[in-house]
């Protein structure tokens, strides 16, 4: 069998809510909203589901789904957006990662990664023979390190993938931040894999997506996620903007790994992105509360809690209550002590660039107020 | 830009299903039927949609449903699967497919594959560094040729993509024919891969999963379609078999590629594996009506049909109709013309194993019974 995926470990989402489950623990690990996305969203797939739209969805998407993420692109970021040739509707962000990856990767080429990072980025670069060059941020403030991305862009680098909101830290990159970046891909002659999933989930700060920056546009592929956007992780409708040429090649890596999405669930996803502006300020502000009922239930427990303007998760540095178990093992415990399910940061740094921080771990807020009071009550109980 | 993907056309099914769309034509192209599947089972996934089932599902499949895949192989084919380490969930079969050859092959990896084949195996096999070994199936019969196959596999077999009941062709393999092919991986210790999509449409032939020969049962990883055993083909639902050692990595190559689908699609496919055996005998006889009617019709504008024992397409020779025009062209010219689409056969054929047959178009069956008609008639009057 194929050694690199036999090595590879089930990811720690999985693990943890397993675990979470097996000891009854409120499971704040895999991000997951606990409430239901919209009821007009679910009730647009419930039509289409009975109006007959249960058999192959064209390629790249539904031209309804393709012109609402045009639109979007316009209404959130000022981008024109051909729907026709610049959208590919995958099957999840998760999706639109790996066939974006195989469109912009040949064996050898150099991908500049910024860690912590999400699970699947570095197995699949490997996978399709790219070489990682690993940049990580510093914490407790998750500061760009810019001297040390300068270093790792050389003359093979292909792209750079950017998380912003980032997942886990909830940094949201700024504009000075995102213009550095700019200069160096225009220097190297290099694309950027923009994961944007959280791009409507930011407290206080704003999402600027690196394709809207002088000369971004021809090298950037933003994706987007409906299960993000509108509190349907389970749907796993994603979709890519690219320039057309590369929209082309995402395509025909799409073609092979899916071919298509349930047209159902497009369609809503489709009503989803048509929804006025309030709907999307609303989402945002009942995210901050809630990052904000967290945080600060943390920090009444002694804890330090790292910076977050956005995502679904926040960090926060568990040393005053680890008792010297690294994070990886103080996970296992609260979960199974205190009944309340982590993901401990060290999983999203790779074992390839020294050693991960240990005494981090991250927290999903995107649950019922109720639910982070009683996680908080139980952790407070426990100590 | 991956240079591979680049050079890879546009799938045909996609391209004749835009010349359908453009000039009117009555679609006998791309396979998907034009009736809706069994109207529970839809209801099924509007309940779970309305019951909050909108959330990510497990990475390997709902347990319901993994649970009724494991019961259909036992009541179809007498196989005895653990529910929870043999069967991964997928989205559709052809992430299935792209999931199982990466668990499988590491570059340099020989596989074998059978001519006409269906479109994404070879350009998958190519991208993960597999080293195709062609073999094709002589029509107008569609006999095996033993020897050919035989000589195809060598030390460096990594395993065969067996297709039964085969896209484009027809065919149901035999028992015997199956030994053979069984014979042939105990040699060389191979393993097999086998898409059985269309397992429940046979017409007068029995399907045998090759997994159930002596041997079998810990070499072969078994595809299924919920798209194709309901009708659903826009579901994207596809189900995986296999030994518990190989189901695990065909997992994480499913982490990375998908993650995980949509539960309430996958709570109404455990429902439709659940249905009682006359479901699928009635499904396969409906089926079978159809490639009679069409069969009988093409015969009857003089034209030899090839044997059809399963699937949802029949291959006619069109050299009386086609006027030295070669299939590509004359499936053009029938679309355009005659207002009926097709699929050329030589779409099915690589262009690494000699000249591909140039008389032959595919025909997709799976409609109503008076478009099939409308279609004759069409090109009757065309002729
Ligand atoms: C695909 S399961 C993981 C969900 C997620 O984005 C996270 O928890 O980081
Ligand atoms: C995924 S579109 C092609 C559908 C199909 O199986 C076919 O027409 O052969």
């Amino acid at each position: 069998l194929n050694q690199q995926l036999e090595a590879l470990p089930t990811t720690i989402f999985t693990v943890m809510s397993a675990l979470a489950r097996e000891h009854n623990a409120i499971n704040l690990g895999q991000g997951f909203p606990d409430t239901e996305g919209p009821q007009d969203i679910v009730q647009t797939a419930v039509n289409a589901l009975l109006d007959g739209q249960n058999q192959y969805a064209p390629l790249t998407g539904l031209p309804e789904l393709r012109q609402a993420v045009a639109e979007s692109n316009r209404r959130f970021q000022g981008l024109n957006i051909n729907p026709d040739t610049e959208v590919v509707v995958t099957s999840g962000a998760t999706e639109a990662l790996a066939a974006s990856l195989m469109a912009l990767i040949e064996p050898g080429d150099e991908v500049v990664l910024i860690e912590p990072l999400y699970d699947t980025y570095l197995p699949v670069v490997l996978q399709l023979g790219g070489v990682p060059r690993l940049v990580r941020l510093e914490h407790p403030d998750w500061t760009l390190p810019r001297q040390a991305l300068a270093d790792a862009f050389s003359a093979r680098t292909k792209a750079i993938l950017l998380n912003t909101p980032m997942n886990p830290t909830g940094k949201v990159f700024t504009h000075d931040e995102l213009s550095f970046i700019a200069g160096l891909l225009r220097e190297h002659d290099a694309y950027a894999l923009c994961d944007e999933v959280y791009e409507h989930l930011t407290f206080g700060a704003k999402h600027i997506s690196l394709m809207t920056l002088p000369g971004m546009r021809e090298r950037c592929i933003r994706i987007g996620s409906a299960g993000k956007s509108f509190s349907m992780t389970g749907w796993k409708v994603g979709y890519v903007t690219a320039p057309a040429p590369i929209a082309s090649v995402i395509a025909k890596a799409h073609q092979n790994l899916v071919f298509a999405t349930a047209p159902n669930l497009q369609r809503a996803v489709a009503a989803g992105l048509r929804k006025d502006t309030d709907y999307f300020t609303q989402i945002a502000a009942d995210f901050a509360g809630k990052r904000d009922l967290l945080s600060d239930g943390l920090r009444k427990l002694g804890l330090d809690v790292l910076p977050c303007h956005g995502s679904y998760f926040v960090i926060a540095d568990i040393s005053p209550l680890a008792r010297g178990e690294d994070d990886m093992t103080f996970a296992k415990t609260l979960t199974i002590e205190a009944g309340v399910a982590t993901i401990p940061a060290s999983a999203f740094y790779s074992q390839l660039n020294g050693t991960p921080p240990a005494h981090l771990l991250r927290f999903a807020f995107c649950k019922q107020e109720q639910v982070l009071r009683d996680a908080l009550s139980r952790i407070e109980t426990w100590q």
